[in-house]
């Protein structure tokens, strides 16, 4: 095999059909989407199709969909206008998190000081949604920001439950549901969610474009200031061709959901099933190796290799062409320990190198294969 | 004629080669520029390469070139950070700013408490020097931001002489160049400028990324915070298509530049010379009649026209194919007096329909001539 990509965590190939439509945008519809004439409204027709192309499959109205440029930008905005605009002084959410949540929260803490709790997680990664409920019971005026799948482990938060514990302690709730959206149903009138966050490059579509869902009346405002572009919620002129990707992205993954997803769980099966058959002492981290706790587009396995093998795993995977992580791409240049494996991992179980494969369509049985062949060669090697 | 498009100040057609990169980049590098294996080191060297071209035309390094999701988000940036990170507590700007300079002013005078001096302009839109002087003789950290060249007027700054100002009064100095890059030279190491921001879609790229200029140790810190990309100012994982889309349009705009100046130059002397001919009473506003002192992308020009006519002359024009605007495309949408004009008409002008007409590479004399017809048919018409 010549390169095999199992990085679709990190991000996904564009669908041949969205980089088509996107490139007739381009040619066709240069106009500013803010302009009255003819050029401007045809972008802007386009823009609002996508729109409602995305409220559409979440069960939302089209008017509570803002187009960003990504997730890290969606969080970005929630998190910081929920404190700065909604008198949020306490926001929860756990150590198992994208650095986009733990990184902004903290540096709101230090702007205006607000407080932050930890839920805690077990050892799967699992949250305790008793000590949610404990952290909840505040007069502090509290955001929970908890992702729906995790990038890292995939587990899959039971986003309906912590929705309705929010609601019934009068808490504000976002989910980072980055690597959910198009991925699972999500029906937003079931689940009584304010805030949540999804990105293109996850579902086939391209990069640099995401949206924030903001439910009705919630009193948010803007992180970037300017023009009233986003019914004046997100200031700059909009990336149609991008906005057009994101929605014919998310139109062809739900379309396909339910074979895209029967396919990808195969593939998982067979990768965990020839893994467990295959090397001893192998076993997975989070609750990945769960089909039903966790995502199907995702494994992350603890190797039993010796530390001085560990160093060089992950560069003897890429030199045979093989692509994965050890955790969340915006990390994988560090050599540091994955954030969210350090919380529940033991000391000595850290010091074994643990992989995230994920995978998408576009990987084959035959790729697993050739993965695992490499993978049990690399622990067998005497070197 | 069937569509005309004269309205290149709110954003351009994107060049064929533009699109063609674009478009390999999306099929063939979906890689995470964040991730270490090979996927994601060819995204990487893409955006790298970027980053290179672009600091190569502006004689800057390449680390001082940040990539952002446009010019917005770019002076968003910098003024927050400015505010929040660098203990500035009074704005200098102009009245005649973008939104993005002028709202986000606002936005952080009502959260910081800062001041905010408006520097004086004549009744061409030229900015006082003198005055400037005069606001900058004070004890608090200041922040100077000037645009390079009027979105709406097409007045030129001499960027030169205000970074020179700046630096001897010790402010700092941004300036919203939107308008500016890929039409002028601009070479940073003549200009002591700390900051500016640039948007590929006014230069024939693609819309929805742009850059900021930081210049080293300046101490910003990001808007948007999460992973370390953009070396550590600018979280979200990167659309490489985008800045790869960029940093090509920019040389293609820098390569071509005399050749391509002189020829859309040519249109606008043309407009000009026909329009002073054949329409009495027609006047140019700011200094845009001035081909000296106004960008040779743009024309704003207050038509002798009664009220009653002057509310149906962008539609009417739209109705002949003819895409042109009142003021920024962010206002288009309203019947608003453009806040550029206002701060210099007389209210009797004011009255008189303003409006820009823009124009690039795309745009032939021929059309410019049924642009003329089309206007004398307009105003002579009894209706």
């Amino acid at each position: 095999m010549n390169q095999v990509y199992f990085d679709n965590a990190a991000t996904t190939p564009i669908r041949e059909e969205v980089i088509e439509v996107m490139t007739q945008v381009m040619k066709h519809h240069y106009g500013n989407a803010s302009s009255s004439h003819s050029f401007g409204r045809a972008s802007k027709a386009l823009i609002e199709k996508s729109r409602k192309t995305i409220a559409g499959y979440l069960n939302v109205s089209a008017g509570e969909i803002i187009f960003t440029s990504g997730g890290t930008e969606a969080d970005n905005l929630v998190l910081r206008s929920a404190v700065r605009d909604l008198n949020v002084t306490h926001i929860i959410t756990s150590k198992i998190e994208h650095h986009a949540i733990l990184h902004t929260s903290q540096q709101l803490q230090k702007e205006y000081n607000i407080s932050i709790s930890y839920v805690n997680i077990d050892k799967t990664g699992q949250i305790d949604y008793a000590h949610l409920e404990k952290l909840l019971d505040t007069e502090k005026k509290t955001l929970v920001s908890l992702m729906h799948v995790n990038n890292e482990i995939g587990n899959v938060l039971d986003i309906k439950r912590v929705a309705i514990i929010c609601k019934t302690y009068k808490a504000l709730f976002h989910s980072d549901t980055v690597q959910s959206v198009g991925h699972f149903t999500l029906d937003l009138q079931e689940i009584p969610i304010d805030f949540l966050a999804a990105s293109a490059h996850k579902f086939h579509g391209p990069k640099g474009v995401g949206f924030v869902f903001i439910r009705k009346n919630s009193g948010l405002k803007p992180l970037i200031f300017g023009g009233e572009q986003e019914r004046g919620f997100r200031a700059g002129t909009e990336s149609v061709h991008n906005i057009v990707g994101i929605g014919e992205a998310l139109r062809l993954a739900y379309d396909n959901l339910e074979s895209e997803r029967s396919y990808v769980q195969g593939l998982k099966k067979h990768f965990i099933y020839r893994l467990q058959k295959e090397i001893p002492n192998i076993y997975f981290n989070g609750c990945s190796g769960d089909l039903e706790k966790s995502t199907y587009t995702l494994v992350n396995v603890c190797l039993p290799v010796s530390a001085e093998k560990s160093a060089m795993l992950l560069f003897q995977l890429d030199l045979k062409g093989i692509a994965c992580s050890k955790g969340s791409a915006c990390q994988s240049g560090s050599s540091q320990v994955s954030h969210v494996l350090a919380e529940f991992l033991s000391a000595e179980d850290l010091q074994k190198p643990s992989v995230r494969f994920s995978f998408s369509i576009y990987n084959t049985i035959e790729e697993v294969d050739y993965l695992i062949s490499v993978l049990i060669s690399l622990i067998q090697s005497k070197e």
